[in-house]
């Protein structure tokens, strides 16, 4: 594999399935004397962890994560992180029904036929239980990004199925269990949900993030440009499907008259770019876009084949999550900042020593 | 800097700016014995090239591509493979009136920026000309996947402005200059692309890029996904603003039991995942699809700064295409090619002694 | 830093310091499908144990290792393989004295101008501790080379102080603590770690690695020679300060007709290359040898200086190893079997479709 | 392949066989800002030019090279500098009577097993005049070195075959064709080359590289450690065989109590580490020395097989170094000088934002 790490300059490699004793990481490049405790970690694991409301898993893990390294006296020494989190609850024998079988949407099949094996207890290393992993990671750029370059990266479900959040008010997001930026909308998304949980379905979601206090110069021409990197990063994410940057998909219909952002002495006049240029932060808001796929686990009945080919029926009895797009909202976040942290490793490297010209006009408009 | 390669076993290093005596590349893990001369270059970089129809730029280039190394008696040594072209239409007088000026839209403001400095002469490094180095490096990938692997890669104009395909005849999609797969929507194209020269406009488009004939098995888990490394890919190309994989951003709105493709004995029942599950290949059909900004380089006045942050009147004199998104199709298919090559090598590498299982039933429905 | 992995396709990234609660690693690229237990890492990691005998530190520690992740009933999936060594015997406060100092020899001085901040216990970080890692990563790679391709790699002391091997009788190297291959000179030996006890001393040492068994064609040109990331990987291990291929200085005084191995239908006449031509293996037998120098850490006072910049008395009380080359002989072991390893996965990968001539010669005169 | 680049940061890929039309490379993460000009990199080009003197091959290069990108107004832009060398005197038909022989000693027979096709001519893209490309690569990363951090790398040779430099004179290095410091040695070394080609052999080298005014703090624990890094970089150097930091092989023998480099508030007391400790160079001079083995293109006829397995007696015809070891010193500059600034911009990177204490004893006792 070897495909098992991100970044270049902070770099995040993860390991650990689904029903093993743990899962855990190493976060190498955070630059030394930031002050960091498990605790920091902590408040983001918390919110992407099961089971804290009615509208995902009843897998209850408590996702406590350990600083085994890197930290000393409470501050980082520039060392590489060793994180480690012990899974609790795995109860495998809810899987053993699906040894032999491919379960639709999942990557039963695909995991098969690449390694000729496959840890079959929940997904094994497949699971998204390893994205807890990268929300510790993402916690330390996050806090880095905040503390030292006052970049603040926050993300909400932009979408879930038909409900569409209208408004953004960020001082709900986190008064809801669905990350909705729009309290109209809150009463409409419980409906939805205890309907769909009758239903024994599953749905899509859109969450968006954005990243505001932004500097001018991050991503790397001509390959890894910032918005290159980020939608890597997005679509690395279990379930999804689809990244916009700024305007996505609508500049398809879109004039070259209305898309560019003009410039003014006090900032650029709109954000379609969604904050890069030529693959290079502008100093706006980065915003990005992405869709999850409904889980394919559900209880209502499909149509499979076993590995001898045979036809069978599937019926997902674990614990999951109806919509799989409500807890991505703190991994996007995780992401995002772990590939901004990145890039603002690389621009500090190849810039040191040039007399950067100051972006004032970035800071309008954002 | 040191962001100027992709892939990771098939590896594409490119050089070069718009105005340049010359641009080009190295293209490094091209399995040594296939058959390849120039010419297998040239037929898709005469497809991306400019100055070959009224609805493209005026500026003509012969892009006429060298192999410097890697190839003996017109066979790849598995040495890395030298390419060359020069740049012959270069009039860099019509760029001087830009020197200080930022052109919305274009990456001017971000690299003068990030780098203190800029070649301002036709957008220098971030000009879209740096592409068609892509393009002949994805001939050889694609090339060798044709041959060698029975992976076809093909793309081909989804929509440009208000005017979608609805039909996919892939004959039509090299019988006309939009490389538009629907024969019924080529009057609607050349009224609207005329109408836009005389508005002195430009538009966004869609490009579709499918892959047939694939094997399971590309991807590498976690972070190194093929919708990943594809997204990656396609968002590096200039313009691009947002990346689909199978139903994209329409899972938003799907169920679990519609978006799960069964399997049946005789191949998957449907492709709304694009031909990846889990970040791996399925063996149905990879489909992709991106949106390619209108690009700003428009006769309509815009307003802008200058370096000292005074307000300026920005017309764009050069010759520039209406729709980016037109000349972006061979580009996305190298993209494309030059991903699935560095995933078919990895996966060579990791499973090699591995007695994989015959994917018979991925053959079926793609 | 994000310096903290080594590999390309058989990637190992390690975390932890001599102090910590405890030490582990991730090994990327383990071909699926090779039984592996713990029991496997731990007879490598037995070797390397502190405190077996007399001649080592008195420092205690079990080293017992267990895999997080990526085996599956025994067998390795593909995933990514988690390793943790839990930290038994930290005796911190022994290390309270040198807070304030830096120890000359040590890296002491350079982590702290480096990184600003310093774990001092135990040399945190650039404690040699950190190895135990690189050995149980090194098994994973010995057992698949040995068991899937029929290489065997052995390392053995070659000369300790004034002390030189002169027969190299492999089945001694493991009947006596020094993994020396003469019996004859293990009472020599002997004495003189006896001796150096007594001066409260340390003295350098020569480990030489052999791999027998090798195939044709590992290593890519030209800077990811097979030869000069068997040099990276030796001189990455502490206290090393030479790396020495085939002949390696001798060569010097040598000439053409002397140097050059002579070709014959029977195979090489002789091996002064070591096993690599232009960076590739020839099939020969692989030969490294490196030098390791005497640990600073000696009970001999010495001058240094303190963070202050004044003049202070040193005189390490630790519990340290007088010869770090002994242990040093599964290190460099598990060193170049990270390489081959990788190299053979790289060489896989790209040559994959290609028939290779069969390179029956190769056999002869390992 | 994808072995073809060196660096992470300051990134050099380079191509190009021994009789193609060029050879060439890109080097990226150049800062930009840098006054740069072809002139700058011909300067090293031309000491390590064939055909200088009687002591080296007749072949005839001009070696002038062209700077196709990445500099704009002789300014450095920051984005990716093409690099490209025509071969000139190329004379093919030398070659065509080894077309099907292994050549011993040379990569003929490692090149053939491995890619199952080679490049005859010259050793195609094993030969050494791949060499140019990083001498003028590393002119670049010489020439910011030393204007923007003031560090300065020369080396010179320091034994061929039994004639030993005993003076270290400077000034000497670039005053005889054999950049022998000592003076004295210059007629001994005049008189073994004359009676070398009369008895058509070859012979070993070894040179010596140091690196002064360097700063504290360069190499990334614990696998890119600055130490590794160089021994991976001139261990790719065509023909080296071994490496040494500091004392090297000289500390098998001694003992701690003199190895240790002691620190004083005047600097270091000595400097048997060679400039770095736990792989952080630590102010010191870096002092690198390597070993060359004699070319095996000798006029003694030899033994050999061909592509059949007959025997055949070789003699090689072409024009060739007697000494590769000699032109060899502004090849192991440009090595050293590629590591160097990267490790740089790579420390750099991660230390932003860190106070780094003022290293004022380093600067003594180099």
């Amino acid at each position: 594999m070897a495909g098992n790490s991100i970044g270049q300059l902070f770099k995040v490699t993860t390991f650990g399935e689904s029903h093993g004793p743990a899962i855990g990481g190493i976060v190498d490049g955070c630059p030394p004397g930031m002050h960091l405790t498990a605790d920091d970690l902590q408040l983001d694991l918390d919110r992407r962890k099961p089971g804290t409301s009615r509208y995902t898993t009843a897998r209850r893990e408590e996702d406590q994560v350990k600083i085994l390294s890197g930290v000393f006296e409470d501050t980082t020494t520039g060392a590489s992180i060793g994180l480690l989190i012990e899974n609790t609850d795995q109860r495998s024998q809810d899987y053993s029904n699906i040894k032999d079988l491919f379960r639709p949407g999942h990557a039963d099949y695909t995991y098969w036929h690449k390694f000729g094996i496959r840890d079959y207890r929940g997904g094994g290393r497949s699971s998204a239980r390893e994205t807890a992993v990268r929300v510790a990671a993402g916690s330390i750029a996050k806090k880095y990004l905040k503390e030292h370059c006052g970049i603040d990266i926050r993300a909400y479900l932009a979408q879930l199925g038909p409900v569409k959040a209208e408004k953004l008010n960020w001082d709900e997001v986190e008064n809801n269990p669905f990350f909705c930026p729009d309290p109209d909308k809150i009463a409409a998304l419980d409906e939805y949900m205890r309907q769909l949980k009758k239903d024994g379905d599953s749905v899509g979601a859109r969450v968006n993030v954005v990243a505001t206090g932004m500097p001018v110069g991050l991503g790397e021409p001509v390959f890894d440009r910032l918005d290159a990197d980020i939608a890597h990063a997005m679509m690395s994410i279990n379930a999804v499907k689809a990244v916009e940057i700024g305007d996505g998909f609508a500049v398809v219909e879109q004039r070259g008259s209305t898309d560019r952002d003009e410039l003014t002495p006090e900032g650029f006049s709109s954000n379609h770019a969604g904050g890069t240029l030529g693959g290079i932060s502008s100093g706006q808001d980065v915003k990005v876009s992405i869709a999850l796929k409904p889980t394919s686990s559900i209880s209502i009945p499909g149509k499979s084949i076993n590995v001898d080919g045979d036809v069978v029926d599937i019926v997902t009895k674990g614990r999951h999550d109806p919509c799989v797009g409500i807890r991505a909202v703190p991994i996007a976040e995780a992401m995002l900042a772990i590939v901004l942290m990145d890039h603002l490793l690389r621009h500090r490297a190849q810039n040191a020593g040039v007399s950067v010209h100051t972006p004032d006009i970035a800071n309008a408009n954002r």
